[in-house]
């Protein structure tokens, strides 16, 4: 293969515990694969060339270990670190599997398990930093309703944010250098999830106490189950300053939740994706929260490991021969695509310039009548992307 | 039919002049009713029961009408208005049917474009505040992209926030007493639309120079089509403090816009909607935005303007009775429904009651066994909204 | 509750024993209901008045039970159906849930796996027929493919064809009473399954060496999640001859496979489908395969169950009143519904008759002018629906 | 540009007249390029290397256009095909656009409407055959309702079967050379539509006087729009000998129709597809049912025309390079591709070769652990498509 799309620490690539050690378990069917040991994922992830590893609290630590155990799970996990050189930029709380979160979790109607629901994410914040995360992910894998009547979403938004309030003074008290990372889905395992995409979540911090301290892990798969396009909402978090995190990987519209492997599907998408991250110069990690197909034993999920790093290497290197393609240039200048970066009022908004705009004399019939070349802007990246030019 | 069921002006319903207006135009046929007279409309909607009539500058006045034309128009409408006591609570630009907005209006990427976009709304808001509306919609029906390589996202919401702030300068700088209400929609016309959601649009308000002045319109059909739950995200939009309007249609998931007659589909979440309206004491209009099937000759256009009333009518009653249903009440009880209003930590994040919270003891499986009756409860509503019970 | 809607054996309800013994596991979640005895599953319904219970082989005998275990199972099964007079209308296969089929069942690449599949539903015709199942379900779980070049689906379709063939050449060698449904789903657990909606089972029915041994088992909840009209679907299925089984349930359209309790989602649809069954006088069962919210404990369950059956009941009331409605009787005719009855050529399309259509002189202005009325139609079944007429 | 990718006649590749002639209206906009004649479209398809061009009555002959003026224009469009070796290999009728057919047309409840739309067709048949179609598309655009009580979808099969049986006794009574293509469609402009995809068509063609006259005109647009697969429901038409025509588009799942540019979305489905046609040595015509962007002018028009092809081509020439892939044939030797080309039951289905099968023992733990390997397969293909190795 060649050595372009092999992938190295310094490309940031990571993955989570649970994607590499997923065991193929899905709604009609047993698992297939035998448990990992975490350190073991760490020695080969590290092989592979990834940059780190994130995980659930217990994705690590199993529920309900004790003290004793926790350390020495930890202190085996940490020396693999060690050894490999991986890091660990990202944690989170599993708030999802035990039956006690099965109404909820920050937004259950209960107030205990809402208050057990922070206990564990504190204990899990502790855990993280211990291990050097700087970024804390929040799924609200259970945060919605199937019986609408059963819950006021205004109030569970209210107590939503009173969650996030007390997380991040919790954060702020312990002088933890951590940010949050809020990641939206708009269904399943619920009927209908609270802050469904990148936008109502966007739209959520900006009623929090401290809304610099949170931002978005938007995901591929839970943007594009809604048939949105992913590189949009990812553009707006970056133009809100909120890309805090991504999670890279594929999914089919209008589907259950695939988490295939990035690039396996919506090929386009990821693409303009890549550019988008790479244009920005976004700096964050490159997450992928995927897993392997149930058909595959442990070979194939470091192949599917492979897969994700290499495809989006591919797709980086596409991204780059873009601006280095004449005719695609040319394209870009017929569709007048540098046209959208001036200002519209040079002159700013004030009454002058907005009275000598309505005194303009606009030629409607020339700008109706003139192509801008898309078709052929397209059919140029799309040969582009499949490698005949 | 029941007294109860038919819509007086107090219930603040609206129609938009394209609505009862629409021809049945679509993508495969040609149209099949003749035109409507504004003034004509006026007064059948008023003999209906609505309180008021929405438009588009060019549902009233043809595009590239004189002042002369344009004054006997408004003369002509104003005096149907005079006549039958209809308002005219709210107005918007069209900015999506002439071939000069094409590849986008206040995201075009020609700033001449923008610009005449920006002029023709400053007209048409003369043209609607003078009318009396108070509201003001914008929908960005071309603002989007098939061709994605064509135009960057980012900037092309740096463009729509500054074509937003020009029009808030503007009614500032007049002293109208006007408020704008962003339309949010995913896609169709164009391949995929900016601000797709009600999340998207709240959070693009957040970076506006006056916040305050903006808020959203969702639309039943448009969230509907991504497959999100309509009634959370009005939920979200009144907790942000920014319904400003909103239109009623019916829709099913992952189809055309279809704008089908309220409560025609989604009987579910129009129920949930209403009963949010209500229950939020929400003081807007209920505006349909929606048109009759293309079977339908003129007189199935006031049946079905008069099916979208009647339908949120007998929802209303519905709503209401939620409350006096006292096995309903129980099951709320069951569900601990009123538990996701009190506070998750009473004391507040202090750093005591951060530590209070973490040394409490959880009865895991306690919690976990309870039973939360949502079976029951989902049952008792679908009973009520039948009406067996 | 309204003695109407409660439900007794003659209304021919029946439910898997995976269905109320779902214990609510889900990709995310661990199960959190404990598991049910099948003879008290069956002792429940009887008491809430379902008429049958239906099951998989490893619903009743756990994979690889003894011989002898699995004679008491039985045992015991049988005599809690003679003591409640429970019947066992439909039996299947489950060729999902161990590892062995994770590539397939009766498409897998490996002919071992393919004749491993065809064993086991051989033994499971034998358990279903000796507890006197007269339909044999099968609904190919694992018959799909995410990664495309794995697998020829015209070469999946052939081995599909050859175990059916297999199937009915052992039902009829053993004089069975026998017969066959195929259960179309579209995705999940693969990425694309085969024979994905009830069109395409009915067409692969066709190419069967025994054709009148196999119809449908169409389900509400997978013919939505391709948004598409169930009622239809069933309707093609009846015109065929070939509804032999009916899985009834709530879904929305695009989702995870949500089975949701009958009649909780999509109220309109499940209307026409039980006016369909009812005015085609289907004399089959109406089987529920769904099952309660992840929120219940078994109370819960024993209230899904019953609202299942009370909905039903419900719409199955209002299909009868829909025909003693006068205004809506008036409306089908205004909207000509029995125009769709008449043959369209009355003399038959030979050569005379298609001359003289072809100088038949017609009134296009008026017939394209003609008002259908289906605003008004569709809003007194809604209000019918709706119960306030 | 690469002469591999020049398409020429040989390819078979053909445009309908709509689809170069499409002039931008869209439900929101008003058209943007001017009419185009057909004889131009003919001259300019030609010099793109096209083989053939296809029709409807309509975009010929304007509708209601007299005897003489239909002549006239059938003889300059039959000297532009002369002059540039054109054929018309398919014609079709349009069903759609006149308001007659608002309620529907083969299968509209008005007797009238229904024979209206079979004379209409035989003319356009007629039409066809003078210009040398061989295959006749029925594109049911109009069969379906919104309003459901309104049509017995039974009854509507049983007169859409009568229309097609009436048209084949036609062209069975004129010898004519022409069989007849159905084309399915889940939606838009209907809410539902009757035959919504490949199955169900394939399934009501058993049920016509003439089955062996009616195959399927599959379009990846359609099918893509309900997220079915669309090359799993072209091979199940293969399969079953119906696959007569097919037509070519870009549409992601869950939207509005769009028919893009062949390529333009789906990449991965489109590879496959292609891959399957070339692999079944298909050899009908390759069909584009697409439109230019609203975006372009009429050079824009072309290029997207030039892209269709080239895109088929490029796919074409990776579908070969498949099979010379070593690595590729590696991993689906691995993933046991070719066991599903061999009977499961090489002996067939008889009573003693059913007896050995019960009795054979299956290494349950050894199957069950195999690893197919299909993630690396799958980035293989992958990496075949994006051209990087």
């Amino acid at each position: 293969m060649n050595d372009t799309y092999t992938p190295r620490p310094e490309d940031h690539f990571t993955f989570g515990l649970w994607t590499v050690g997923n065991r193929g378990r899905d709604p009609f069917g047993d698992q297939v694969r035998p448990a990992l040991d975490p350190a073991d994922s760490v020695r080969h992830l590290a092989e592979l060339g990834a940059y780190g590893v994130n995980f659930h609290d217990n994705d690590l630590v199993p529920f309900g270990a004790s003290a004793a155990e926790r350390d020495k799970i930890v202190r085996n996990f940490r020396r693999a670190l060690e050894e490999t050189g991986l890091k660990v930029p990202m944690a989170t709380t599993n708030l999802f599997y035990h039956p006690v979160f099965k109404e909820g979790a920050f937004t259950a109607n209960d107030p205990k398990v809402r208050r057990y629901a922070i206990a564990k994410t504190l204990d899990s914040i502790d855990l993280g930093v211990e291990l050097g995360a700087e970024i804390y992910v929040l799924w609200g894998g259970r945060e919605g309703v199937e019986c609408d009547a059963a819950k006021d979403p205004r109030a569970a938004l209210d107590r939503y944010a009173e969650a996030l309030n007390v997380l991040c003074e919790y954060v702020r008290d312990r002088n933890y250098k951590l940010r949050f990372a809020l990641e939206p889905k708009p269904n399943e395992p619920r009927g209908d999830m609270f802050l469904p995409t990148v936008g109502h979540a966007l739209a959520f911090i900006g009623h929090l106490e401290h809304p610099e301290m949170v931002g978005l892990n938007p995901e591929f798969a839970h943007e594009t189950m809604s048939g949105l396009s992913f590189h949009h909402a990812v553009a707006q978090a970056l133009w809100a300053g909120k890309l805090f995190h991504i999670d890279l990987n594929g999914q089919r519209i209008g589907k259950f939740d695939q988490d295939f492997r990035f690039g396996s599907e919506g090929i386009r998408d990821a693409f303009y994706l890549v550019k988008l991250l790479e244009d920005s110069k976004w700096n964050g990690m490159r997450h992928f929260d995927a897993h392997a197909y149930r058909t595959e034993d442990q070979a194939g999920v470091w192949e599917f490991a492979r897969g994700c790093m290499r495809s989006y290497l591919i797709l980086r290197e596409k991204a780059q021969r873009f601006y280095e393609d004449e005719e695609i240039m040319a394209a870009l200048r017929e569709a007048k695509a540098s046209g959208i970066k001036e200002p519209t009022i040079p002159a700013g908004g004030g009454r002058d310039s907005i009275a000598g705009l309505r005194s303009e004399k606009f030629d409607l019939d020339g700008m109706a009548s003139y192509g801008y070349g898309h078709e052929r802007l397209d059919q140029l990246v799309l040969e582009l992307l499949l490698g005949v030019r």
